[in-house]
């Protein structure tokens, strides 16, 4: 790994549990192959606001992720946010320059990117997103705010939840949204209009790999399938749209994108994506 | 260096400025040969109680090394403090027990395994301390703790910080202590009768690596002199005691062991300290 001098910056995970991330190896490989004097290390955090004054007090701090459970609750501390996570809501990625903090959400940003180095998302594309969480809405509010899209609608089980998000959307973006429970019926109604659709909900992540929440008839070959969820690297539903036919996009391409978005934000170089890549497939083989 | 992942701790080097510490460089080293899953980092704190805080939040940090200007304004902040760091009054390590801070002073122990590593303390010796800064302060209270000594003369140049220091020797001690100013009267009278000297002004330092403050004449080969400057890592007190016969202790030796004292604080394992002195002499040579 890369040699630590007194120099050494330091960019920090913060959140609860942390002790399961690949984000320690993905960011430190990343450092090293880019030959810059950075370490990456993970915090469990219980207090929240000493843990910002932490990264503002400890000044070879350069920056944090910020991961489950305090996306939402860490904004009230930082100095600025970035318009896209202030609409999402959330922050994922905090960048100090001299102890002023500002918070960005790569989380949308990587799952733009994902979906288009895979020439996955067209000019003018409907939109099918299936669930409502945290990763459902910084997804929806990029591809709102930047994704060009004609339209979205939303599936998900969770009512309170799905209203506030088309809410919100069509409030802040005046977007085309429209939502409806997730089920196989509204499933079967709005996958032949979708040219794209994303699964942000948490069906078939380790151990139960074999679940999904799209029966394997439904999947139409026009479609580009993109799952968030990146353990299994295929989950089955990605399997059963590519036997289908369908485009698909694995669900480490955007945990990808968005640590290269939050390695860019860091260090201000472009990341090296391909060691990081092969982190990731290593891990999950 | 160490491979880093999510279980990964920290020990963290609080001061200001730390940008030319070895520390990282030692602790690091030493982290890889014992193959701990550690690492050491230098952070320029201005934000001490904030800096605080941090280390209980980002509860991955194991510990902490203390150095100027926060030795003595670190104490309030922390839960517990070891008597000799209390009686001494100043904290140069902190060890964090789940975010329970403890504080030390290994500048004391340390000091003391470097003297009797090289067999220059024997029982009831009469030591004269040249100095009464803070590393004077740290030796003289380790000397009359633990130190088996039969008196302690103090010769300095601060007035107050030398009746100071000899006050509370005497009162929280019951010591045999008595101070006078440093100049070469008091010199010639005091180094005859003593069998340990120990120079602890910053007189010899680099870039100054000419000054001495005592005469060569005066030094006598019955003396066991050690220097608590390391840079150069032989000063010209050292040289010239050397030539005049004296035994010599080397200031990287009680470098060397304040930081063996923390690396055995932090992590319970003997430290590796052939590793550690090779980094050392390394980077002064």
């Amino acid at each position: 790994m890369v040699t630590i001098d007194a120099k050494t910056r330091l960019c920090a995970l913060i959140g609860n549990p942390v002790e399961h991330s690949l984000s320690p190896a993905i960011h430190n490989a990343a450092f090293q192959h880019a030959g810059l004097n950075f370490v990456y290390l993970a915090f469990k955090v219980e207090d929240l606001e000493g843990a910002v004054r932490g990264l503002r007090a400890l000044t070879s701090i350069r920056g944090a992720s910020v991961t489950i459970p305090h996306k939402v609750a860490v904004m009230p501390y930082l100095d600025v946010i970035d318009p896209t996570a202030r609409n999402i809501g959330a922050v994922n990625t905090i960048v100090s320059d001299g102890g002023i903090l500002t918070g960005y959400n790569t989380d949308a940003s990587g799952a733009l990117a994902a979906l288009r180095s895979a020439a996955g998302l067209p000019e003018g594309a409907r939109v099918l997103l299936l669930g409502s969480g945290g990763a459902a809405r910084a997804i929806a509010f990029a591809l709102c705010m930047e994704g060009k899209i004609s339209s979205l609608t939303v599936l998900a089980i969770v009512d309170q939840e799905r209203n506030a998000l088309v809410r919100d959307l069509k409030e802040k973006m005046g977007a085309a949204v429209t939502g409806s429970p997730l089920n196989d019926d509204t499933l079967r109604r709005n996958i032949p209009a979708s040219q794209v659709l994303i699964h942000c909900t948490p069906v078939g992540m380790s151990p139960k790999v074999g679940e999904t929440c799209v029966p394997r008839p439904f999947w139409q070959p026009h479609l580009t399938v993109m799952d968030i969820v990146y353990n299994p690297l295929e989950t089955q539903l990605l399997k059963e749209a590519r036997e289908m036919g369908c485009r698909t996009i694995r669900g480490i391409e955007m945990f990808l994108h968005q640590a290269i978005a939050q390695f860019e934000l860091w260090t201000q170089k472009p990341a090296p994506a391909t060691v990081m890549r092969s982190i990731l497939e290593r891990k999950y083989q």
